[in-house]
């Protein structure tokens, strides 16, 4: 391993780059594809071109897509009244395991985070905004995680929203299902209690 | 995520083969590669294919290499006397690490296993007796894991070469260093006792 531009070592460096994936890690998963018998290693270098040329972001919502626009944007059978907001298109496809949105999305790339300097303008806020303009959109379901710049982000949409006449929402936070009181942290259940419901 | 040849979900589909990586980290990983604006999608890409072009086995030792002999084999600074052999490349990596062997290794490429049908045909064992048959080999350690596999094999080889004449010497088991007694599993303690050293 000392070489820099050894092959194994190129492959665990790059590996290395991945989120949650450090060195051990990656020299297992390195060695498991320079011993595999399979086609897994080229498959995956296809895989990786394949989403780099073929994958681009939907000009309606921001989703990535292989067709511009996306599935969801593309859809006739969608809500066009309810438009739900997310941080990443990752949380799209949370949302859709859950079978309880039939809207349409909008992917932000992002929240605001003052302290690494990233303000409204980096976020796919402006198309949002054209989006409720010319759209019979009536709900906006702001669906960015409840952290503080979850909060934030959301903070600032509704006041961005206001003047359009639109209904403005988030999505609830409390106990997760299946969650005990006695272990819930305190701003968690804080909030289960200011945001109680009747019964 | 329902068209199967989706480019994002090929690409999950092809992470979910690496060994530990489940559906939701897959997913994870595929959305950080699409959403990174960085060149680690093809960078990886190329990691991948050049080791699968540019790696193969070390015609003296089994070991995975760029060049042919690997490093092991072609350095003049080893010695030959001394032969480790163990399952895969990545153990030699780990003994490296420890810095106390300084001799020349020999790449199995598995254990036996009856019960998967791999027996001792299927291991990279012809050319390891070529090797002592030849060469000035005086000792040969055998640093299988200690598992049933590794022990099974480890007997297996010792059997094996034992009218040759060599040394075959086996990498001590017991409790690992910084371990507690109390934690030890029984047949980890009960090797620990079986194989106690003078003081």
């Amino acid at each position: 391993m000392a070489d820099p531009v050894d092959p194994i070592t190129e492959l665990v460096n790059q590996l290395c780059r991945l989120p949650g994936i450090g060195e051990r890690t990656a020299t297992r998963l390195a060695f498991h594809l320079v011993e595999a018998e399979s086609d897994l290693p080229l498959a995956l270098a296809d895989a990786l071109q394949r989403v780099r040329e073929a994958v681009r972001r939907c000009s309606v919502c921001g989703n990535f897509t292989e067709h511009d626009p996306c599935r969801y944007c593309a859809s006739a059978r969608r809500d066009d009244a309810i438009l739900c907001v997310v941080e990443s298109t990752s949380d799209i496809a949370a949302i859709e395991r859950t079978g309880e949105f039939g809207g349409r999305y909008h992917v932000l790339h992002g929240l605001i985070r003052p302290l690494d300097g990233v303000g409204p303008d980096e976020l796919n806020l402006a198309s949002l905004i054209g989006r409720i303009g010319t759209n019979e959109v009536r709900e906006v379901l702001i669906a960015t995680n409840p952290s503080v710049e979850g909060e934030a982000t959301a903070m600032y949409i509704r006041n961005l929203l206001g003047p359009l006449g639109v209904t403005v929402s988030r999505i609830a936070s409390g106990l997760p299902l299946g969650g005990e009181l006695e272990y819930a942290d305190r701003a968690t259940l804080g909030r289960a209690i200011t945001a109680r419901r009747p019964l």
